[in-house]
C-alpha cells in the first residue's frame, strides 16, 4: 500500500537520490529524516527473487552515523548499550542494542569502532544522536557528537563481492562478516564492510562525501549492469524469512533486548556497567514472559502490517504480528511477533487476525525461516 | 510534488487516521515517527482560501508530548531552553527554542505547563524525548520522561471559537492566546489550548486517550458542516505569508533562535542558566550574520522546495530559501530564507535560482507578509 508522500527539505533527500528517481523508483519510506527507496522492481516479489540470485544496489543512507570522538568516547557508548564494547577491535562492527533504564530498546545500531576514541553508530529510526548529546552534556564528558556527512550505498546480493572485489580490488574478499576495510574511489579513502540488512551476502560503503555519491552510484552501476545488476531497498519477504527484525517495527521502547533474542549482545555478569543494566539482569533472572517469532499463516496473500495484527489462541491473544507479507516461496503468508511464554513453541497453532477481517490459520515458526 | 508512501507500524497511524482516510486524504508527510495528512483539497490553494474564511478540522497528532514530570522537571526543562520558564504560571503554553551547547536548535515546541513539576512539551520533528532522557540520565535527575497517549487535534479558522464554544462551552471563548484551559468529552477531562500552526484562529485539543479520537473527530466534524466545515492541514502558502517557520526546514542545528528572530524567547542577561548560555550570549553581542525573511520572487509557479534553492545578489550566494510556494493572494511566488546581513534589509534586489533552471527576480520582504 502507497499513499503520496509529500516533499520538502525535512525530509532530507539523499546523494543517490537523483539517480534513484533516474531509474525509476516508485515508493519512499522515512527514515531518520531521510528518503530510504522502497519499490523499484515491477512487484516485491520479482525484487525477491532476484536478490536471491543477482546483485542490487542499494541507497541506504537513511543509516546515519552518529560519531562519538573524543576522551570520554568509548565511556559513552559503553553507557548507552548492554554490549561489551571493550572487547572490539579497530575494524570491528558491533551490532549494540541500546536501551533505557528500564531495559526498553532505543535503537539497535551498528557501531563502526574507527580508532580507540572514535565511533561512528550506524542507527536505526530514531534520534539517538540526541541522546547521545545529552548524556554527554548532562554528564559533562569530554565528547564530540556530531553527524557526519556519510551516506552508505549497499550491494547486496550473491555476485556482490565479484563485482566489487572487481572494481576495489581483491583484497575486499578478505573482509569477514560484520568487518570493515577501507577503499579507494577518486582520490578518497572510504569505509567498507562487509554487512547489510539481508541475508544474501553484501557490502556497505561508508560513503564519506555527499559530493561524490552520483559518482560512486554510477560507477557500480554501471560495472553491475553486465551482471542484471537492478535498484533495490530492504526486502519485508526477505526480511522476514531470515530474521531480521526492523526498530520501530518489530521492537520499540515496549520491549527489551532478551525478548529480541539479543541475549548474545548483551552482558549479563557484572563485567560491564551501562543504563539499564539492572532492569536488564532482573529481567535476565526472571526470564522474559514473552519472545520474538516467525509466524506461517494461511488465507490469500496478506495486506501491508501498518497496525498490528491480533495472534490469538481461542479467546485469548497471545502475540502480535508487527511485519507481515505473503512469501513466493515458501506459497504462504509470513510475519514476525512477539508470542507470550506458554505459547511460544515452535509448531504450536495460532490464529491471526487481518485487517481484511480474516481469521487466517497459522503456526509458530523458528526464525530464520526453513 | 508526492510520491509514494510505503507503509509500515514504523510510521504510525493515529487516532484520526481512519477518519482522514474516509474523507479522502491525498498524501502525508512523516513527523515524529508519525503519519501527517497533507492534502485534501483539490489544491492547497482552495486550502488556503478556505482556511482563511470558514474552519478546518486537523489532525495534528504528530505534535507528540514529551511529558517531564516529578521533583526535577523544572530544572530539566531549564537546562534544555534558554526561554525563562520560572516566568509560566500553569494554563500558560510557551514557545520554548531548545539548544544545544554551541546554541544550534535541537526543536522548537509549545511548553504546556500542567503542574508546578509536570510539564508538556508539544515537539516539532526531532526525538526531544531522546534527549530529554539523556539529559535526565546522565545528571541522575529525579524525573520520568515518557510519551503519554495524547493526540492534538486542531480546529483552525475564523470560525473556530463559536464552533468549539458550542460543543464545549462557552468558557472556551476566555482562553487567551498561548492559555490553555479544560473541556469535557464523554466523562473525561481534555486540555484545550487557543493556539494552532495558522495565523487564522483556533485551538488545539491535546486529547489523551487515543481509543476516543473517533468520536471526536465525529463530534466536532457533524456540528461543523453547517459551517463548511472540511479536512484540513498545515497550510504551506498560509503558514509562509504568515511567518511561521518549520523545524527541519527553515531551522536546523545548524541554525540559532537568534538568526530566526526569537530574541524575545532568549534570556540574554544572565538571569537563568541553561545548555548553550555562553555560545548564545556570545552570539547576541557579535550579532548574527544572518536572519529570517520572506521573498517574494517573479515566475510561473514554482515547483516544491525539497532542497533549499540559492539566493543570489550578482554571483554572490547571499542566503538559500527553505519552504516555497505560489501565493494567489500576492499573485506571486514567496519563499523564507536566511539572509547574510549585508542583504537583509527590506526590499532588497535578489536573484533566485529554482531547480526548473530558472533564475528568478525577487525582493526581501518582511515576515509576516503583507
Amino acid at each position: 500500500m502507497a499513499d503520496g508522500l509529500n516533499m520538502s527539505r525535512r525530509i532530507r533527500r539523499t546523494p543517490y537520490t537523483d539517480k534513484i528517481e533516474h531509474v525509476g523508483v516508485r515508493g519512499f519510506s522515512v527514515v531518520n529524516h531521510m528518503l530510504l527507496p522502497k519499490a523499484f522492481q515491477p512487484s516485491i516479489e520479482d525484487d525477491y527473487w532476484h536478490l536471491r540470485e543477482h546483485v542490487q544496489l542499494w541507497d541506504v543512507s537513511c543509516q546515519r552515523q552518529v560519531q562519538i570522538e573524543g576522551p570520554d568516547a568509548a565511556k559513552l557508548v559503553q553507557m548507552m548499550t548492554p554490549r561489551h564494547i571493550g572487547k572490539a577491535i579497530i575494524g570491528d562492527c558491533f551490532y549494540i542494542p541500546i536501551i533505557d533504564a528500564n531495559a526498553g530498546l532505543i535503537n539497535d545500531p551498528v557501531m563502526l569502532k574507527l580508532a580507540e576514541d572514535k565511533f561512528w553508530l550506524s542507527i536505526a529510526d530514531s534520534d539517538v544522536l540526541l541522546y547521545a548529546l545529552g548524556l554527554a552534556l548532562g554528564r559533562e564528558m569530554d565528547v564530540q557528537v556530531s553527524e557526519p556527512d556519510v551516506s552508505p550505498l549497499a550491494v547486496q546480493g550473491p555476485k556482490a563481492e565479484g563485482l566489487l572485489a572487481s572494481l576495489f580490488g581483491e583484497h575486499i574478499r578478505d573482509i569477514g562478516f560484520f568487518k570493515y576495510d577501507w577503499i579507494e574511489f577518486q582520490g578518497t579513502r572510504q569505509l567498507i564492510a562487509r554487512s547489510g540488512y539481508s541475508r544474501q551476502g553484501g557490502f556497505e560503503i561508508y560513503l564519506e562525501g555527499g559530493h561524490l555519491g552520483a559518482d560512486l552510484w554510477d560507477h557500480i552501476w554501471e560495472a553491475g549492469q553486465p551482471l542484471n545488476m537492478t535498484p533495490g531497498c530492504p526486502n519485508l519477504i526477505e526480511r522476514i524469512e531470515g530474521g531480521l527484525f526492523s526498530y520501530g517495527n518489530e521492537m520499540t521502547r515496549e520491549n527489551n533486548p532478551l525478548e529480541i533474542g539479543l541475549d548474545n549482545f548483551c552482558s549479563l555478569d557484572g563485567s560491564v556497567d551501562y543504563i539499564g543494566r539492572v532492569a536488564l539482569e532482573k529481567i535476565a533472572a526472571d526470564g522474559v514472559t514473552r519472545k520474538i517469532r516467525g509466524i506461517i499463516f494461511d488465507g490469500e496473500p496478506c495486506p501491508t502490517c501498518s497496525l498490528p495484527w491480533p495472534v490469538m489462541i481461542g479467546k485469548r491473544q497471545v502475540g502480535q504480528i508487527t511485519s507481515g507479507v505473503w512469501s513466493p516461496r515458501l506459497m504462504s503468508n509470513i510475519g514476525q511477533s512477539m508470542i507470550d511464554r506458554e505459547f511460544w513453541n515452535i509448531g504450536q497453532d495460532v490464529t491471526v487476525i487481518t485487517p481484511d477481517g480474516q481469521n487466517r490459520s497459522g503456526k509458530i515458526s523458528r526464525l530464520p525461516m526453513a
